[in-house]
């Protein structure tokens, strides 16, 4: 069974190329971007600007393909892919949460982006505390903090 | 330009049909499911079992199909789409963070599962605190507390 998706618009960000973009939101230093969705999708789009913050989904177009294992930036030793965030997944689905500071029409400025420019955007969503937000969790390998590094190398160029 | 995503495997819950389906995990009861990726991808499982909350993302393959607006189950009042949680989305990829319980080979068992049964997995991620936790957030119309079901009806069937 195959699943299609359109790109609902894409995303335009201060990260120019793979090495040195942040490798989340929380640790992108509050850099600015802008998602421009399709003309037709500013109706969509009411009443999103009452939320703080959005959740985006988006194409991992730079994904050099899927891998079964993976040194995570944030880690020295191999993980399951599955258990990391990294790009090289079966399907490269890409998932960020950003400060939503204006809603301009067909237009989003948003704070702490951590995508590549030009990345294509599949979905929108509101982030709301009740659904997304889980306290005393259990963070696995992520809680060894065997790296502290922000920004992406080379290794899923 | 098509984006092409093939399933990792399929969920099995209790909730047979759109009618009754939780609307969130939060609003699941504790529900259980079980995700059975397909075989190949056990060893992509390797350090999940240190994380006890993941990210599912899903087809709503029972999605309508796309709507610009929708009364959301938790509102009264039509709200722009991508201000809600709806399936009625124009790529209908579903998200839904639930606590994991098991890891069994390709089989996790989780809680809070709020999909109906045979729901098409396209991926699975570690929920990770420092990534996908915003406290003080604003939640819009969500705020209102107009509605207070816990499972879906049948206007998005």
């Amino acid at each position: 069974m195959t699943i299609t998706f359109e790109p609902i618009g894409v995303i335009h960000s201060p990260h120019k190329g793979v090495e040195g973009t942040p490798i989340q939101p929380s640790r992108a230093e509050g850099a600015i971007g802008t998602i421009e969705l399709l003309p037709e999708y500013a109706d969509w789009l009411v009443d999103l600007d009452g939320f703080s913050h959005i959740i985006l989904l988006y194409h991992f177009h730079k994904s050099p393909g899927p891998r079964p294992r993976v040194i995570p930036f944030l880690d020295t030793e191999e993980r399951g892919l599955f258990a990391t965030r990294s790009p090289c997944r079966p399907n490269p689905i890409g998932l960020s949460i950003v400060e939503l500071l204006k809603v301009e029409r067909n237009l989003l400025t948003v704070k702490g982006i951590d995508t590549l420019d030009g990345t294509p955007v599949l979905d929108i969503k509101p982030y709301v505390s009740e659904f997304d937000h889980r306290p005393d969790v259990r963070c696995g390998w992520f809680e060894l903090n065997r790296s502290q590094t922000n920004v992406a190398d080379s290794r899923f160029k």
